[in-house]
């Protein structure tokens, strides 16, 4: 039992044509792995939440692009790097659309579109010269320029994919820094408390929030972790205490509205989350329920730390009322509510950077005032 | 749809041989009613939650007593007037036993033993007179005392009924109490938050918590009820949504964890919930998860109120530190732990009375510092 032996959440195969992912859906029941060929069903599973984590969205999103390019390319992408480019686009607007609070989907999107843009532009240079105003990605005209284009194209899926599992590789790196990061804020024989799973499920590999707690427990320093059921999903009732258990972690479970409780007993020593989105200012978008531990948190003088992959920060948004808040269905809740009854279901909520006494990312931990 | 039409939760028939609830483990699935003819029953019903709420489950004593009397007194009891208190006694202290935390329990089986042992104290005198020491309820010599004691015991079993029955009705009559007192406390157009279920189905009729509400309504004064799921039992989804819908009370459903995003939206005027046990000190022992949401009141300077009938009132008891807490199954949680995995289940909380803004009683509102 160590951290090491958890599965790795999602992986792309070397041709760029399936991934697998655990999926989450059926977890803790059965650790089920789904092949994912197409970009659709990669969206379908980022909906229903087979693949959820703001890191390991971000990170299907850009697999979601290789698997459109590998296997539905149709002959009109085909036909140029500009209409192959065009195709991306407008895969990527469909993707991005899955999920619309954690800003992860869209920054992973953004890279490999970005890295892709790079190549097309640069062969546009290769090819026209610097004296033609044309780019090179128009329709070829002779057999020779088609037989060039689909190596150009050919390169252009390799750059993707290659860009693409890079964000994965990195994602996992950025974990383990995190943890190193994080476990030093850690007091020893700590009790630990969290909330939703960002864990090695949500990541790569290893974890944002957990990746702290696995770090610290490798040296010895954790000493529990309270586990958030975290309604309405049960993100921590099936997944967090699932891997923690799995690692070896000394894991109690609780309902969301007994962390005050633990609080008020002395029995939490730090909060560990992660996130979705974090604002320029350090505002920061996380599940549900997340504001009303940081709350509870400040009254008892316990501290509330946010990991998370530097990728997560959205220097767009000044603070945290401009990030869009993703509703979900009633049936989250409640199979059959009574008539007349209406649903509150928000998957997010924002905690002021106020209420956070430290962001631990790859690049180090940051302080409040917040500047990224 | 009115609060009129709701189900009376628990009642005796007038032969004291059979007990009506509401099974509120049933619920909202199906209205079901449940007779219940033995003492032991009763127990059961009150530790599987298919009767609740502290004063409801107080009137459940009360009636477990008659039952025990009416149906289950077996000879050797019936031999004095003695005999029965002593066997009135055993069976309160089995009863008591049920639930822990909520004193209204304790409470309604001391008033009906109270009222027996005043009885069968006055028989004595008048049976023995000043001058004989020995007491009257000794096991009777001739056919004609035996004839005598059976009418005493039957005359005890009468008292017994009445005071049981009485504590029923008066519950309801402090219920509306509080409702009035409470609903004035309101501001117009009010978007209010309950945890649990103090409503009509937690008491004899109309319920404290809900009981403000239900006044506020008819006075027009209540917009719209926040109400909590209330993990791990449901509660709020099952109980409290079912009764403010048939009601006719506007309900929005929300889990635990949400009530602090709704706080830092504005959208919560006053928060209200019942009691399980209030201190000499106005410390409150209610359902688990009710002090981070004073925490979270007092964090958004939103007033919390409780509103439960003065029986809830220990005064035995200083401060919240020496209520007992009950913990309950791991089971209610999560079916299936995995190995290795503990579970944190407090079925109560206690909140501090500074963050009380005032306790709402049948004897009136009480502010801090409280002294009742």
């Amino acid at each position: 039992m160590s951290v090491e032996s958890l599965p790795k959440t999602i992986v792309l195969n070397s041709e760029g044509t399936a991934a697998t992912i655990v999926n989450q859906a059926k977890l803790p029941q059965k650790l089920e792995f789904v092949e994912i060929t197409t970009w659709q069903k990669m969206v379908e599973s980022i909906k229903t939440l087979e693949v959820r984590g703001a890191p390991a969205i971000g990170i299907a999103g850009g697999f979601a692009l290789v698997l459109a390019l590998r296997n539905q390319l149709d002959a009109c992408a085909k036909s140029s790097l500009d209409a192959c480019l065009s195709f991306m686009e407008q895969v990527a607007e469909q993707v991005v659309q899955a999920r619309p609070t954690a800003v992860n989907l869209a920054w992973a999107l953004e890279q490999v579109l970005d890295e892709a843009r790079v190549f097309v532009a640069r062969a546009g240079e290769e090819v026209s010269g610097p004296d033609v105003a044309l780019s090179s990605a128009e329709t070829p005209a002779s057999t020779e320029s088609a037989t060039s284009m689909k190596a150009s194209i050919s390169a252009l899926i390799d750059v993707v994919q290659a860009k693409a599992e890079a964000i994965r590789n990195e994602d996992e790196a950025s974990c383990r820094k995190i943890g190193a990061y994080g476990a030093k804020l850690l007091p020893n024989q700590a009790s630990v408390l969290t909330h939703c799973n960002a864990g090695s499920l949500a990541t790569a590999f290893y974890g944002t929030a957990l990746g702290v707690i696995y770090a610290g427990f490798e040296q010895g320093k954790i000493k529990r972790v309270y586990a958030d059921e975290t309604r309405p999903v049960g993100q921590g009732v099936r997944l967090t205490v699932w891997e923690l258990s799995q690692a070896g972690v000394p894991v109690t479970l609780q309902c969301d509205n007994m962390a005050a409780s633990l609080m008020a007993q002395g029995k939490i020593d730090a909060v560990i989350v992660g996130a979705d989105r974090i604002c320029a200012n350090g505002d920061t978008a996380n599940k549900i329920g997340t504001y009303g531990l940081a709350v509870l948190a400040k009254h008892h003088h316990i501290p509330l730390y946010v990991a998370a992959p530097f990728s997560t920060i959205d220097a767009s948004k000044q603070e945290g009322s401009r990030i869009p808040i993703e509703f979900r269905s009633s049936d989250e809740i409640c199979a059959h509510t009574p008539e007349g009854v209406e649903v509150y279901n928000p998957a997010f909520d924002v905690t002021p950077a106020e209420l956070i006494s430290a962001i631990i990312t790859e690049n180090g931990v940051f302080y409040p005032p917040y500047q990224f």
